[in-house]
């Protein structure tokens, strides 16, 4: 039989330190969680095992003892020892029953595929890459590279001094003062909210979010376990009243072209949000996902130790990078780097590299320009088409120079239902629930045209229309004639 | 007075939702928070206030009366409104004190620095960058760039087929089968361990670790606020026995040249941790950090269901890369992938492309390849060395091809003193105590030839044996004579 023989080629090791009755309970055991002996297999007898092992038969006889008090083997006069039925340890070995609660809370993105042919994408923020300057940067990455073989090796975790001066230029012109050392280099802005989760939050902290906002946050507060205190996005910004009267760990913010609704805080709400951070005993987080462009004080200009800034690439130029970060206070980038150290040591020094020359010559400035030039004529191409196809449609955002609308569809309608209807079809948009803080379904959908060509943009919205008026029918709801 | 200055530029929002009193309450309250409204500061009356901002001398009072409520301010007739001295809320803003109970755990490391001039730095396992193939990598990566646009894009987690193929192709050269969907490409092996931890624990859990082991582990597991159960690690390997009987989430072992002992394990002991695993119910983590070289059949070939393999090119080649990769079932690299996405979205798939093509030409085993034979150059020196200046010192590990020898100091001698006393004249040593799972000193320091030039190796070990000596004598340990 498969199993006596098994447990014949049992490699017993005598020079070990682990007394061989142990080795033996240890190497059957495995083999019945392993399932290699099932239940109600015959072991052999002690006598038969102790001569196959050449061991000595008490040696055999106190393993049998202990594997039966763990209730793994029976021993019957005349029956012999068998392996036990539904035995206490498990038979197929299942990491899943090993997940730690907060991976439990992880769930994978349900996003709706794109049926082919693809005719626009517009549920993806992410630049598109052709406005990137990537010869150049091509150029700069190799000549840092060739000329610096120390950046191949480990480094301080808060990242290349030189970066971290480019950034704090950078800052200095929205008003932000940081020095370097007040600035930690991050693998994305997404790594550096996850550091703050981690460095500020215990489960059943309260973090306040605006609501929607971000799902790249959204996902982090349910892995911390975090209570999230929802603060609505109007029209002048998030409305901070909820943060009067609680304790939070942190107010997360866009005040910028807030993703997704595109508002642009005023400077009553910033003001409001400091005041309610400052009677919640919280620090602000504040995203600045978008270059600053409204010409209003960032929260991190007008309360450097309350605030803590996040910058990144990404948004603007290309994701690809990887190249975020912070700043804040000495101490709290500290604490930040202490974490990043146990996360993933460092990001990058080649890309650290070439990202501070690229600053410094001032190339992100020109891919911008670019960019925005072509963004607008997209943008203007959107309106244009929403006003036509989707006349009784309101939106926020899509001001000059935005990439994005805020979709408010008709009461009723289900903004993951058109999404679905869209994708069927060949448009991606993405629905308002992957931006609500309890991912619930609302008349709302982000329509980015970040990645969407502008000759595309007029028959995307025309098919985004044809699936809001499907759904309509669908639901009931009376379908608004087109003009 | 400079506080009645700044409330009489309060500016309220009358479009906000918020109630004029709660905006006024908010207002002077995150002036007291912050301290510019300072304890015995006498406020405007509510007759000047409401003049000043123009509201109505109601909306002061109410403001009034709830600032007074929460212990604020107190007012008294005939002298008016004052801020509390010692008011219950801050006046100092301290993010420390809003520090997560886990990241008060991570501490900075306190590694003696190198007294200038630097004879020989041995505290470092990071490979001499001088073997990396440089140029060569650089033209890939540029290539790989230029061509491939969509490099620059975010992409599924898991990372780039075309490398995630080549790994599947080495790691079946050390008899571990995995297609390319049961590998996960991460931002270097710590960043592996971390989603390991981050995806099986929850504080309490208990984690078994070899001892002494890997510093970067033992930070993880201290900010994942587990239980370590130290597996001592002997002669032929980790010493298994303490998982009988226990439960445990994972067993992380190095069973090839471990970190820092250079123990490779015996087969009997892989198989003890195999059986011992079973017996706790746990995963194994195997941490390939060194190519495997003894033959011996990795614990990922043996039960590939219960193994996460963990690989690096950061050991072997240039840490500078960042690129790690688990081996796992299909099951378990899904669910690090999730947590991955909420961590760092993706590791930067340029580097990730440029690795696959470097591992396609087999630069990597060239580059291994010159590296092996000056680092044995490097370890021939230092065994000669040991034997001259420490003959009373013995040691595990330094054998051929080994880069790291775990000495054994004679009792009593503390392994942090001789490595701050040889920092002092400018030898770097890792004292044993920086892997030890409870951070207690011992006699042991780790020497690793990795980054000394084989001209200094002999230097550095005669300065090494003055410490040794000197904190012998200061210990009031009787010296041994030099032979």
């Amino acid at each position: 039989m498969a199993g006596q023989l098994e447990l014949a080629n049992l490699n017993l090791d005598r020079g070990s330190r682990e007394p061989l009755p142990d080795q033996l309970v240890a190497a059957i055991e495995s083999r019945i969680v392993a399932g290699v002996l099932a239940g109600g297999v015959r072991l052999p007898t002690t006598r038969d095992l102790a001569v196959s092992l050449a061991i000595n038969r008490g040696t055999v006889q106190a393993a049998y003892r202990k594997l039966a008090e763990r209730g793994l083997i029976i021993s019957r006069v005349g029956s012999g020892t068998v392996v036990r039925e539904n035995s206490p340890v498990s038979v197929d070995f299942d990491p899943a029953r090993l997940l730690s609660r907060r991976a439990l809370e992880v769930t994978p993105e349900a996003a709706a595929a794109i049926a082919p042919p693809v005719i626009a994408d517009f549920s993806r923020l992410t630049p598109d890459e052709r406005f990137f300057p990537l010869e150049e940067f091509v150029r700069t990455l190799s000549t840092a590279l060739t000329r610096r073989p120390d950046l191949w090796q480990y480094a301080p975790p808060p990242g290349l001094p030189e970066l971290r001066r480019e950034i704090a230029g950078r800052l200095a012109e929205h008003g932000i003062t940081r020095t370097p050392d007040e600035i930690l280099v991050t693998s994305g802005a997404q790594q550096a909210l996850d550091l703050i989760f981690r460095t500020f939050t215990d489960p059943g902290d309260t973090v306040a979010l605006e609501s929607p906002t971000y799902p790249g946050a959204l996902a982090l507060a349910r892995f911390a376990g975090v209570e999230v205190l929802p603060l609505p996005v109007g029209a002048q910004g998030a409305d901070a009243s909820a943060l009067f009267g609680r304790r939070a760990k942190f107010v997360y913010v866009m005040p910028e072209r807030q993703n997704p609704t595109g508002v642009t805080a005023s400077d009553a709400s910033r003001r409001a949000i400091l005041d309610g951070a400052a009677a919640a005993g919280a620090l602000v987080v504040e995203d600045g996902y978008e270059e600053p462009e409204s010409g209003l004080s960032p929260l991190a200009a007008r309360d450097p130790s309350r605030t803590i800034w996040l910058g990144t690439l990404s948004k603007d130029l290309v994701p690809g990078f990887r190249i975020g970060w912070v700043a804040a206070s000495a101490q709290v980038v500290d604490r930040l780097a202490r974490i990043k150290k146990t996360a993933d040591f460092q990001t990058p020094l080649p890309f650290q590299a070439a990202v501070a020359e690229f600053l410094r010559v001032g190339a992100d400035r020109r891919a911008r320009r670019n960019r925005a030039l072509e963004v607008e004529a997209r943008r203007i191409a959107a309106e244009r088409a929403l006003r036509t196809h989707l006349p009784e449609v309101a939106w926020s955002g899509g001001n000059i120079g935005d990439a994005l609308f805020w979709l408010q569809l008709p009461p009723g309608v289900s903004g993951r239902r058109v999404s679905e209807a869209a994708a069927a079809r060949g448009v991606g948009v993405a629905p308002g629930a992957d931006f609500d803080p309890r991912g619930q379904d609302c008349p709302n959908i982000r329509l980015s045209v970040s990645r969407v060509d502008k000759r595309q943009v007029e028959t995307g919205i025309r098919v985004l229309a044809d699936a809001v008026r499907l759904v309509q029918s669908q639901s009931g709801i009376r379908a608004m004639p087109v003009v």
